[in-house]
């Protein structure tokens, strides 16, 4: 019994840590004056070294080998991510953990100056010595695995690289031709949805849909940020948002967005807080939560017969006409785009693809830094008919790579793929979600995805969370099912 | 030298802990979500265990030890304060220091209650608990001190009880005959400065006061709270402030006070952040300084001058009259309010030395605290000839002893006394400190604040750090005589 206490307060340790360092950032983000960034990267620092030492700390080793016989199931799961954890970072050595921090510390200014000037040259270099370390990590951990699978698992570590590629090959071989019909054959849309929309009515709309859909603001808040993001626990998940003049539906999908992930937290069984239990499973199961609340509901056509008398109401001045033909508007395939974060639903995983591509040819040595620059635009040439201006709106776009994160783009389709999927067993347990919508009730989905996904924390693996929500595996049909059917009725093709 | 970086890590985890903690207090009372305090007590819980285990950890003991000969003055100040803490700590048995920690948390809401029932007896038994333990700590670090001396201590390290008891008396001496001649001699001052203030115009207010006086707003902020404070480090030191529609002065006059304490830890010596030599000198010297901007400047006639046709821009619907009037009403003396926060500068030190005298007789077994209702009574009734309604109002006001912070109360007064001594010193290198608000010259008087004080954070002891400062010990001779002349102008006796 003592040493299961020692171990309970190894776990209650590294998880608080964690949820510190989650604060710590939010307030960096929405709160923090400028100034404050000197202190607060020794803070992360401290915070995050002390960390790391729990983690590795051989006595935890011992404490896990030691688990009880009898444990039930949720206490082994306990066991099984702290283990994962601890057994993942004990074989990185302490060296290349401090090289790697300090690495991408001095990355990001880098980055935001090559993207400044536009200038991959700039950021060669640096991208050089990233890659490589991170290849010196994946070969520290399992030197005869693929170092992409590898590095894959710090964001989803139960799901095989095997079928995340499998979901990207497929995406990529029903998307290119669905896009080359629409661009050939499709009904254009050219009206848009631009506008004066005043940046505080935007966030009393974000906030009206929030009310709508049922965000407890008891257990969590609204701001805004350069880059929205969720934050915190099952007692406090935090939500941030952006909001541009001429443009509310970014903004407020970007609320919905968010919202689906703090819904995914606050869902979580907090009798368990400060556990692996109480926390969430990976980024895919994640990310499914989010695109499920931005782009089944949040970009339905029943979605918005609902909240059209509502924005209307926040602008008056403004003539928005019928909402299918709002519906239209939101759903347009920006076929012009070379910016990711501003993609629609459809071509958006063309960006991902791109970008899998490059990151996992680079990690496994079969393309050279040097030629990304090159690459990316014919990719983005081939795959969505678009020639980037320059690198800027090009390969350096994205903020990922200047802070060693290869493998976590993957995340972002697959976790749309599994939405569509839950969304389709949602439908087959209840009908038409329009219907729900329609009725207002959001609670019935809330129930839906609570029960299958949010309350079980960490208690299953990925893959056995999927199969238990769904009675399958994660496959991709239901996604270029309804991608089809969608885009298909808007572009009468 | 691998001993000294050894020493060096452990001072700056102990202290960047102190920081995180800082910036979660923070979040807590300005940010968070109400649903949030179960996570953040657990992340307190956390991280001021950790902090503890590295204090009290025999090793750092050894490292104290060590200390290399040839350590200069900065680093000698670095480990007095360390060792200060080490020692102090390690006194005091971990299970001694966790019934503490837990019987804190509990107190805090049965305070809440009892004040809010108006009644005693229902706090009696907790407050009783609290006292025991309190002592039994002090006796851990000291049983041969005087336990008040040692509980002290925690604010205010380096200044003796006697010196401080010294000024309390004297204080008191000065303060009840003036007082009772302002009652009976003094011309009344019946016209107040109530109103209708709308709370978004007194935060643009306080803002203007503070782009006046100077805060640097890269480095800070200024938000509401229940009870303002400030919080931070020398490159991020925050305030909080809090407004009330009827009365714009208060507010406005908090704003000064934390804006003092922001100056002083804005103008710490930034290269040694994340040692004590970055810190400040404890309470009394932190109060001095927002005391000194607080009442020498925001409750002086000069500022009243300066800052009129401000409040007249903010709120164009009110009449105020002339700055003399205005001056008049802000420093009213409050003979009938028995509420400490709401006092005014000369009636609070009575407020102080009422809880001085009531706490330091509880701690040494000299009263009972079932004795505590009748006696505050007594002493109000005595030194400002007020009798409190009830005990909400009287005895329970105050949330200090609810968290067993016994020997607080002091530095309040000990602070305005030193700032007294300070405004006298500063002009006698310059002259009257009213031309300098008349010329806008803020900057002398943060470049004195700046040279004699702020920028030797820790590196002097109280007593020495006063004694560089203006000359001399500190003495209480400059407040009576300001106090004094103020208030006979004012009251014209």
């Amino acid at each position: 019994m003592r040493t299961y206490e020692e171990f309970n307060q190894y776990v209650e340790r590294i998880e608080n840590l964690k949820e510190v360092m989650g604060v710590l950032h939010w307030d960096q983000e929405v709160m923090m004056p400028e100034g404050g960034v000197n202190a607060r990267a020794m803070q992360f620092s401290v915070l995050s070294a002390m960390r790391h030492e729990l983690i590795v700390d051989e006595r935890l080793g011992e404490l896990i080998e030691e688990m009880p016989e009898e444990v039930d199931e949720e206490n082994e799961s306990i066991y099984r991510e702290i283990k994962r954890l601890h057994e993942r970072s004990r074989l990185v050595p302490t060296e290349l953990i401090k090289e790697l921090s300090q690495l991408t510390s001095r990355s990001f200014p880098i980055w935001v100056e090559a993207k400044r000037k536009s200038d991959f040259k700039h950021f060669e270099k640096t991208l050089q010595l990233l890659i490589e370390k991170k290849c010196e990590m994946a070969r520290c951990i399992d030197g005869d695995a693929d170092p992409y699978e590898i590095l894959i698992q710090d964001y989803e570590p139960y799901l095989s690289l095997s079928s995340i590629e499998e979901i990207l090959v497929n995406l990529k071989d029903s998307l290119v031709p669905l896009i080359k019909k629409i661009r050939e054959e499709g009904e254009d849309i050219k009206e848009t949805l631009e506008g004066d929309f005043g940046l505080q009515d935007q966030k009393y709309l974000s906030e009206d849909v929030l009310n709508l859909i049922g965000y407890d603001w008891s257990r969590g808040r609204l701001d805004t940020s350069p880059h929205p993001f969720s934050m915190g626990n099952v007692f406090d998940a935090r939500i941030t948002t952006r909001f541009e003049e001429r443009n509310f539906v970014d903004g407020l999908l970007s609320t919905i967005h968010e919202f689906g992930h703090a819904l995914y937290t606050l869902s979580l069984p907090s009798e368990h807080y400060g556990t692996p239990l109480c926390g969430d499973m990976g980024m895919i199961i994640h990310e499914s939560q989010s695109r499920f609340w931005e782009n089944h509901i949040g970009k339905s056509l029943a979605f918005w017969e609902e909240i059209l008398p509502i924005i209307e109401l926040r602008f008056p001045k403004m003539k928005f006409g019928n909402p299918e033909k709002v519906y239209r508007m939101v759903n347009r395939v920006k076929l012009d785009n070379s910016i990711r974060v501003n993609a629609d639903e459809l071509t958006y995983h063309l960006h991902i693809i791109i970008r899998y591509e490059i990151e996992s040819a680079l990690i496994r040595g079969e393309l050279q830094v040097s030629e990304i620059p090159s690459v990316w635009n014919e990719k983005m040439e081939k795959y969505l008919g678009i020639t980037p201006e320059n690198d800027s709106t090009g390969c350096l776009q994205d903020i990922h790579w200047s802070h060693g994160s290869f493998g976590y783009f993957p995340t972002y389709s697959v976790g749309s793929v599994l939405a569509a999927q839950i969304n389709h067993h949602i439908e087959q347990d209840v009908g038409d979600i329009g219907e729900l919508i329609r009725k207002g009730d959001y609670q019935y989905l809330k129930n839906w995805l609570g029960e299958n996904i949010h309350s079980h924390g960490g208690k299953y693996t990925t893959s056995e969370l999927i199969k238990r929500a769904t009675g399958e595996d994660i496959k991709i049909d239901y996604f270029v099912e309804y991608i089809n059917r969608k885009y298909s009725e808007l572009y009468r093709i």
